[in-house]
């Protein structure tokens, strides 16, 4: 069994929405438990710049002092906070949402349809699809992650793919976490016609790829 | 139980090498279950243009004729011959070695080391590595995949894994399936001290991955 280490970047004391990415990588790999931990006193996560500094020590501290002992700690923030920081200060591999999502949708196709909530696209998705980027990377009308779970979120979410999928897309990948508690993924495929790329699973395959090798090779 | 159809680049009649990439993804995924084939009359394999072209039709020919039925096809070689191809002529999802290597690597460094036979950078380690490539891509001296079985093939390429890291690679990863049937991955990890990405890994990896979601969604 791998022990991993996931931080949230959003605050919580609610159980059910602190563990909902853990569940979802453990109901993909049976090999994997996953303890997860949220960052404190940021109950609307990271918005700004200012909000993405703060949490980027508290997110420092936890990986620290809480999850020294993991095979793995992810971050599951599809803006990668702290990614680069925690790699440079830790021996633990270090895995980050944005990042794997990124680079798992290459595999499905050349032109890359961003599925988020925020107006600047998130690093990692920059620096891995950068030109291949179809259309804009945020869902109109949909200002925050609480805007998905209305009524009208995954309509506004379809309407959003479809019009990527109309601009040339050959996969879709999401660049929010809050997509992928909402199990949206499977449903816009289904809808939609094109692979689905899922922060959260895609944190998944990577964390599980690292702990595999290591094991294999007998490396901690 | 995945089933997964691999296509080994070099002919051979030989059952052992035939299966050799097939046995180490199995014994690293024990959900996947592997069935090799070999292109017929390239016993020296992909080595220039034409050589390539001549196998891209065998490739297409052995993924749509024997390989149809698969959860998932595996084009073993760092070279990637013939993937855009059969992503556009086929629906079942298609990995190749150079392009799972090119992508796993970057979550373990920037800087990339590349440990190949050829002079020419495969295009996706060009596509997904780039300009963060340190130093050449070829191990001096090594000729072919039988001079890495010799008994000076170990030292050569220890050689050059310590040149790269003294060029400043934070990550090595193989442009060549040879290295990984001579599993010298997690020797160059110990000697060298810089994680190793190996080919036959990474399509491992990719190839579940996208089975497992597959799976998880209920696509077929």
């Amino acid at each position: 069994m791998f022990e991993v280490g996931l931080i949230r970047v959003l605050s919580t004391e609610d159980n059910e929405i602190l563990n909902s990415h853990g569940r979802i990588i453990e109901q993909n790999f049976s090999n994997m438990e996953v303890e997860s931990l949220a960052i404190k006193d940021q109950p609307k996560g990271i918005y700004d710049d200012n909000t993405e500094e703060i949490a980027k020590a508290k997110i420092i501290d936890l990986a620290k002092n809480k999850f020294s002992n993991k095979d793995v700690i992810i971050v599951s923030c599809a803006g990668d906070p702290a990614l680069e920081e925690l790699r440079n200060v830790m021996s633990i591999p270090i895995i980050g949402a944005g990042e794997s999502a990124a680079l798992l949708s290459k595999i499905y196709g050349n032109k890359v349809g961003i599925v988020g909530i925020t107006r600047n696209l998130p690093k990692s998705y920059v620096k891995y699809i950068g030109k291949d980027v179809i259309g804009e990377p945020f869902i109109p009308n949909i200002n925050n992650t609480t805007d998905l779970m209305k009524s009208y979120g995954l309509d506004k979410v379809l309407a959003h793919c479809e019009n990527l999928k109309n601009k040339g897309a050959e996969v879709l990948v999401f660049a929010c976490t809050g997509l992928s508690t909402t199990r949206f993924a499977p449903i816009i495929e289904k809808e939609i016609g094109l692979p689905v790329v899922d922060c959260v699973y895609a944190e998944a395959v990577f964390a599980n790829a690292v702990c595999l090798r290591n094991s294999f090779y007998n490396i901690k």
